[in-house]
């Protein structure tokens, strides 16, 4: 079984001298199986084709974004009708106001909202903001946590100094001893605690919160007077219609979201409570395009779909029966794997794999196959997925466990991988 | 002479709700005068239409991102194109490449290309490689100059913390006397000269760069071995087909883009030269919508038309009729004006005006006659703007004259503006 992959080899060549390495941040396929095509013509619902017209279903979504399906024809017919009035224009449309007002009429904790383009720009604003909410310096993350790729959060350390990092502290995420720790760590200096929505880290088992972490959180935010952030942008939407920590019950002060609030139009956003709003008006931050009319529009239409529909329900069943699937054809085959986070944002691992060479050949298997998977960061399930695709992702997993038990002696690491985890895990 | 006003103000009173401070960032219209909308329904070539339906000459293209003119057919043609194939998808599309290959192409001193999504985005990318590429720290940008809205960069300090400048020193624009002093104070610790392309700072007369000053940097950069970047977020395309800093025969080692490379379609991005490749290529920078493949399209049409088209000489030709003409009306209205800048990104400052109200009881006359131009911030011609457009400019600028001279005696100085200016003298 083999994929054409003539023109996207092509347009590696030229991209490689156009763009350095060819390709950089989280879609550069440096780091995947050699099968993985780099650079796609086209998607549909939960189908995408690369340039060389192979055919896949998405089990990444564009990492996030897509959550009601490609070219949703609704929210693009939105899209498409604020775009002929306008985009870009000298300040925002009225769709800015009506998109801050399903905001924060659906996320419980919200009462005002700002936009912005990145998911990063959300994290940096709600760290400004805890910084000029408190006065004070001091910020908590989770060891290994991602929140951006800023200077300050950045997972590489290439090209940044010791000061951007200087006021962060870690902690152990679910561990509550840790966070005590790191908050005691601050003493009078703590300005803000941040909180992924549970443990997304690539390369590891994901966690959903622990409900006493959280409530922690809640706590030692409290009593400190620091802001607790829950940065929201990568699963914001799909686990709740709400903030993500409406699932453990406890209220962030402020909320990061971005990637799918737009259906993959580009914008992100920051939510906050009110005792935050004055702090939020007096940062400066602002961005070329943050005002847009386009992407808010869309966002309406996405948000009207997050109210109607049953696309939580339904990515929650169709993740859970892909789980389940999986985990049976594993036995069956004979391999360990592990299923980790919410079953509509699906991480899966191979037990006995510290090269993560087994995951690496099971997914390339699954991607000659036409099933879209990835080694090491979660999946998202989306709203148009069928029961038929999971059907026939499970088809192609039953093939591809068959296929990587019959190559297992070949498998071997994947060049470059272990460079990256060892500077990673500095 | 009044413009209706009400759906704006009912627009303003709902977001106040739900938005700190109403709205934020550089949109927003705290700091103009009380006649300016806050929000656009539409806008078409040249012109924009209020939520009231007053319509407006817009000189200020969204502050920038507007060349060819908004909803130009042919680059919306070309985006509505990829939308219907897909945006924000697993990967990259074709146009990347392209897109890439054509800044490459125009841009003399680039032989890479990086794509993201705010200027801040691109600036603060220039900063990480040159620390990457130099192993440096110390970065010499101008005072006053604008360079984002990052911590490290934004112009109002609040909710920064000190760190967040720790390595940045000043120098005057266009003094290559304090731009030595920059450098020397930097030590063997120099990773980077930032450098706008012009001085287009707010509320200040604009100046172009001096010939002497821009090869003092590239002598500076060259004989230190960091790394000299033009910001050419707000300016590029407008002087130039090639960086702007081509105007006085000096080339950068990087260069920052944004705004109107998609004529408004949301993308960023920062060239660079052959010697800086590795040190972009080991940094990690992404953002969920960077790889999206609609403003990737609408550039590489972009592209196209400033090949094809006379935009350049265009927008030249009608700043400077319309300088001409406004210099010989302020005569004649016996006001003493200073315009700046290239004529095609003019600024408009009035003398003996220290608290701006006199340019701001002008600029409030020419909205109220359908002109939308900015007290304090440079404007931008666009190339759908005609001849006729100038004319009624003009038109306008007399009767604003006069109103203005008629006025005189009850202009008062905008409130909130004063203590915004002392904040930002810091």
């Amino acid at each position: 079984m083999a994929l054409t992959n003539s023109q996207d080899r092509q347009l590696r060549e030229r991209a490689r001298a156009v763009i350095p390495n060819g390709m950089y941040g989280h879609q550069s396929v440096a780091l995947l199986p050699d099968v993985y095509p780099q650079f796609f013509a086209k998607a549909e619902g939960a189908h995408l084709w690369d340039v060389d017209g192979n055919r896949y279903l998405d089990f990444m979504c564009g990492y996030g974004p897509n959550l009601f399906g490609y070219c949703h024809p609704r929210i693009d017919a939105a899209a498409a009708a604020q775009q002929k009035l306008g985009d870009a224009m000298t300040g925002p449309g009225p769709a800015m106001v009506a998109f801050a007002e399903k905001l924060v009429s659906l996320v419980t904790h919200a009462d005002w909202a700002m936009f912005c383009k990145n998911g990063t720009d959300a994290t940096t604003m709600a760290m400004m903001i805890a910084r000029q909410h408190t006065g004070r310096r001091k910020i908590v993350v989770a060891k290994g946590a991602y929140h951006g790729a800023a200077p300050w959060c950045t997972p590489n350390p290439a090209g940044t100094v010791a000061e951007d990092r200087a006021h962060l502290l870690t902690c152990i995420y679910n561990d509550s001893e840790s966070l005590d720790a790191a908050v005691r760590e601050a003493g009078d200096d703590l300005a803000g605690i941040f909180a992924s929505p549970f443990k997304h880290d690539a390369f590891a088992d994901q966690s959903l919160p622990e409900r006493a972490y959280a409530m922690r959180a809640r706590e030692l935010a409290d009593r400190t007077g620091a802001l607790l952030i829950v940065d929201d942008v990568r699963a914001g939407l799909r686990l709740a219609r709400d903030c993500s920590w409406s699932t453990v019950s406890v209220k962030p002060d402020l909320s990061c979201w971005g990637k799918d609030i737009a259906n993959g139009y580009p914008i992100s956003a920051l939510l906050g409570a009110e005792k935050a709003r004055s702090a939020a008006g007096s940062i400066y931050v602002t961005g070329s395009f943050w005002f847009a009319a386009v992407a808010m529009a869309a966002g309406v239409a996405t948000l009207e779909e997050i109210e109607t529909s049953d696309y939580l329900e339904k990515t929650v069943r169709l993740g859970e029966k892909l789980r389940l699937g999986l985990s049976s054809l594993s036995k069956t085959h004979d391999f360990s794997i592990r299923q980790t986070g919410p079953a509509q944002m699906p991480l899966i691992l191979f037990d006995e794999d510290p090269d993560y060479r087994v995951g690496y050949g099971w997914s390339a298997e699954m991607v000659k196959r036409g099933i879209y998977v990835h080694p090491w960061h979660n999946m998202f399930l989306c709203a148009a997925m069928t029961d038929a695709d999971i059907d026939a992702a499970l088809n192609a997993a039953d093939d591809s466990f068959k296929a990587l038990r019959a190559n297992f002696s070949t498998l071997a690491p994947h060049p470059g991988l272990a460079a990256m985890l060892k500077s990673r895990r500095r």
